[in-house]
Order: structure tokens, then C-alpha cells, then sequence
């Protein structure tokens, strides 16, 4: 078994690396400062580097540690901990530069979809984040679980989970909470931290994103879109659309929701796409060289708005 | 003890009535049918007779059972079970009519300001929902949970507690939640029922409502508003408003949150509280003659929209 082995390669090296994915979600964040509590408990050196900036929202679990984005000048690491990512394309490349210098991977992740690029690899596809695989790991490592480390892992649960929403949510889901609650993660804190430290823009982006909606296949899918001048008319950013697909996804009806959003500096459309269990998304995804979960997965794909509309929903009435 | 009382009536007598507060939310209809599973599982006889109509989101939850808004025909009922009403003036006046005519009233609740208006009375002001009393009386009572009751008792707890989000969620609701799903309750099917079957009236709703956002006491105060015509232009009602105060608590630096509705055939505002944790909102919600929690409270305040908004919002900056 690779987990035991990775139990072992943590007690008998002393230097990690731990990275995550590209556009970082809570369950990104929160894995890998979960990860670094318990190296700071068994006593060892760990850098978090992430190509991509940290949401707003997750700042509050850095405490005193740092997530940096390029790795700090003489920083020793022997092994690379690769969280919540199912391929190693999606930590970026200048962190995949890192990573292929030191002398093994290891690969933590919940995605069925993983890859198992990893020289070890703890992959859990039934559970709902990958914190629930890092918790795991120090339940494994003998680790006793600190506020600090419980707090991280806790926000990883209900980001995953879309606060105990989305078909992943388990009894593990609840075990596992119960137990971080029990070592002292705090349920309102961290949800008031994550949804109640809100910027008015984002309130201001609701409006139009949610004045945008249009329906298709007779109902069964609802779609949403966020153009480019969205942001400048709102004072809002990418990062404050982030869960908006969610308004689509509750309608009555709905068996698929998407939402188009332009990015800037590309000639690419990011899409979304959230199930309610009728859909495999993750596969309609990877129609568009995507990918993701059954119930949430989301692609990249070249065109204007207008023709990424027009391909994505053609696709799209066919599966619903 | 009036517990043990209470779980010795249940044993000794065979015929009772359920009821609970008017302006039903899902804790209210989920605890009164999760103890209705339970006085099935024991073989009596008991029906539930509320003042006001049941919410479309929680009609899932009845299955084959019946709530009805009128006492049926020639129905025996010895003993009344109110539940989660902090008074008796919260069930309305037509049902207090009915609870007089039997022999005696046992008040199930978990409300602080509970006036222990019963012949016996199990509050419990640390629970977070009185989902959770209802499931100490069915384990008291050594009824072994059933996938109905296991359903019902789970959706209480995650609508008093915003799924997981409010200060009122404790180890206790994880732990319960967790037997819950043990016992066949689906989490994900549950937050669907309730959360994802909105219709489209209530996403327009929501523009208008997000639109009226207004501050007050440098921003340590968030108001929004919903008149009368809101609900005519986007074909949508009063139901559909319950959880937009959310929106005001979640913007970054709001203390209190206030949602001000004006009701149909009346001459008084509808005024709801919310608290991040600063502001007892309860004892707000009494200088008004309402109340309800520390963290979420709400009272009728008769005069015009202007009138009341103007009254609130002078005593709330005092407050914040």
C-alpha cells in the first residue's frame, strides 16, 4: 500500500514541498496549511508554493504561515506533496519546474479522475475533500489534531461539500467534522470567515449575473453568464463569481447548470458546469478537454462567448 | 424530571395532537413530522394541526402523512405536543383553542426565551434546533431511527442552523447529523429538496431585494427591503423571502442585518434580525414586542414602511 509507505517517507525525511492546483478552491487552501500543521507538529520543514494567488476568503487559515508563489531563495525540499490536483498539469508549470527536481512525488488527492502521477500515490475517490484524505494522514502519522490543523481541514470539508450540499457529503463527511469540531475547529467562525466577510461588489455582481439568466432544453438546463465588463462596472473580480453557478443549480427543474464567465488576457471562455445527479459533468467537461467531478467540473475553451455558448449548449442539450 | 414525565406520558397514553408556531420554517414542520414518525413507530395516534399553510420547501418531508389547518372531524387527541414555540401565543389563536380542550400540554423546544408554558416542558436552549429535542425524546423513548424519521429530524437541524453556519452549531449537531445519516438520512438529497427547487420568481425576487441593499451606522448595519408590488412583478410571495436577510449578513464588516417585508392585509412591517455574533438581536427584537434568538430574531411593527424603518434603524445604530 502507498499509504503506508508515505506514512513512513514523512517520518524519515525532513524536507517538503506541498503545491496544489491552479485557480485555488478552499479545499486547495485548506489541504495544504492542513498538511503543513502537521509537518510543524512532527517537528519537520515545509514551504507551501502555489503558482496561483490565495483567494480573499481563505486568507484567514494562513495564521502565521505563509503560502508563497515562487520558492524562497536556499529553501531545502526533498519530496513534493502534490494536493487535491487529478493531474500534474493542473499545479502549472512553474510549479511543475519545482516539483520534477526533487526526488519524488506524492500524490494526496480525492479526484476520480486522478492520474496516479505520483511516485506514492493516496487517492480517495469516495471521499468529499481532500482534506478528509489529510486527516486521514495525520490519524495515520499518530498526530494528535490541533485547533489550527482541525480549523484547516474543517473549511476544506464544507467548501468541498458546498456546506453539506452536494452528493459527496457522506457519513464520513459528518465523522470526520464531529472530530475536527471536537479538536476545536469552530463551525460559525470558519463559515462566517468564508461566506460572511463579503465585499458589496460581489452583491453588485449577483445582480447582473443573476439578470443574465437564460434557460435551454425546455428547462432542464439554466445558464449564466459573466462578461469582461461585469468586473469593471461592479468593482468586482473572477474570484467573487466563484459560486455563482449555484443559483442556476437551485432552480426547479434544472438537471445541469453552466456559467460562461470571459477571463482576462485570454482568448478563452471559462465554463462551468454543476449536476444535480442526471449528468456526469465531468465528462461533458472532458468533451471540452475539462474535466472535474460527477456533480461539479468545469473546461477552458477557445472562442468568443457568443461561440462558446452556441458549442457548449448544443453539446450540452444532448445530455440532459 | 420532566423528561422522564414526558417520556412515561407517551408510553401511558394513546390519542395527541402535534402543533408548532405560525409562519412555519423548515425546523418547525421537520420536528413536527419527525415526531409523528415516532408516535407511528409506536403504534398511537396522533395528528398534526398547524394555523398556517406548510411551505412548498419542506412538503417533501410529509410522504403519505397529512398537516392539517383545521382539527378533522370527531379526532381524539388527549395531550398536545407544541413544538419549538418559545410561548403559546407563537401557535395562534385557533390552535391554542384546540390545545385548551385537552388534558395537557408538553412543550418540546429549544428556544432561550422559552416561557415553559407547559404541563411538562423539555427545553433545551443549547440545542441547535428542536430537531435535536425531538431525537433525545425518540432515543429516550428507545425508538430505533427509521430512514422517514432519520429524514425529517435531519432537515431541522440543517435549516436552524443555515446548514452548519449559525453560532448555534455545535459537536452536538455533527454528532446527531452523523447518526442521522447512519439511519438512512441522504444529505445531498435533503439540501436538494430544500434548496434546489426554487422557482425562477424567486431568483427575480432576489435582483429586486439585493437592489434595495442600504447601510446604515458606517456599515455596521445592512438593511434590505421588499414591498408589496416586489412580489407582483416578479410573480413571486412572501415564502420565497425567508432566507434573503442572509445576503445583508454576509457583507463584510455588517454587525446586524435587517430585512424589513411589508405583509399582505396588514398594517404592520415584518422585521427580521440577524447577528454576527455582536448584537443580541433577541433583546433587539423585544424593544419591538418580538423576538427569538441571539443571533436571529424577528418582530411586526405596525405603520408604514418608512415609519418603521425610520423607528428601527434609530434604536439599531444604538446598538451596533
Amino acid at each position: 500500500m502507498d499509504n503506508q509507505a508515505i506514512v513512513e517517507l514523512i517520518q524519515n525525511e525532513d524536507y517538503f514541498l506541498i503545491t496544489s492546483h491552479v485557480d485555488p478552491d478552499g479545499d486547495n487552501i485548506a489541504s495544504q496549511l492542513g498538511l503543513l500543521s502537521i509537518f510543524k507538529e512532527l517537528g519537520k520543514h515545509a514551504v507551501i508554493v502555489d503558482q496561483d494567488a490565495t483567494p480573499v476568503a481563505y486568507q484567514f487559515l494562513l495564521n502565521d504561515d505563509v503560502i508563497y508563489h515562487q520558492l524562497p531563495p536556499d529553501t531545502r525540499y526533498d519530496y513534493s506533496f502534490v494536493l487535491d490536483a487529478a493531474n500534474l498539469d493542473r499545479v502549472g508549470d512553474s510549479v511543475v519546474a519545482l516539483i520534477q527536481q526533487g526526488n519524488g512525488v506524492i500524490n494526496i488527492d480525492h479526484h476520480t479522475s486522478n492520474t496516479r502521477f505520483g511516485t506514492y500515490n493516496w487517492v480517495e475517490p469516495e471521499a468529499c475533500a481532500t482534506a478528509i484524505v489529510v486527516y486521514k494522514l495525520a490519524k495515520a502519522l499518530g498526530v494528535t489534531l490541533t485547533p489550527e490543523m482541525a480549523t484547516r481541514l474543517y473549511a476544506g470539508i464544507i467548501t468541498d461539500t458546498g456546506r453539506f450540499r452536494y452528493t459527496n457529503t457522506t457519513l464520513e463527511t459528518f465523522e470526520v467534522s464531529a472530530d475536527l469540531v471536537r479538536h476545536g475547529a469552530n463551525p460559525s467562525y470558519v463559515a462566517t470567515q468564508i461566506y460572511d466577510q463579503e465585499p458589496i461588489s460581489k452583491l453588485r455582481l449577483l445582480v447582473k449575473v443573476l439578470s443574465s439568466l437564460q434557460s435551454a432544453a425546455d428547462g432542464k438546463i439554466h445558464w449564466l453568464q459573466i462578461t469582461k465588463s461585469c468586473y469593471d462596472e461592479t468593482g468586482s473580480n473572477v474570484y467573487e463569481s466563484e459560486n455563482m453557478i449555484n443559483y442556476a443549480t437551485s432552480i426547479k427543474g434544472t438537471k445541469l447548470a453552466i456559467l460562461f464567465r470571459e477571463m482576462e488576457n485570454s482568448d478563452r471562455i471559462r465554463v462551468s458546469f454543476r449536476s444535480k445527479g442526471f449528468v456526469n459533468v465531468d465528462k461533458l467537461a472532458q468533451c471540452f478537454g475539462g474535466g472535474g467531478h460527477a456533480a461539479a467540473a468545469g473546461a477552458r475553451i477557445p472562442g468568443t462567448l457568443a461561440e462558446v455558448q452556441q458549442k457548449v449548449l448544443t453539446e450540452a442539450c444532448k445530455w440532459v
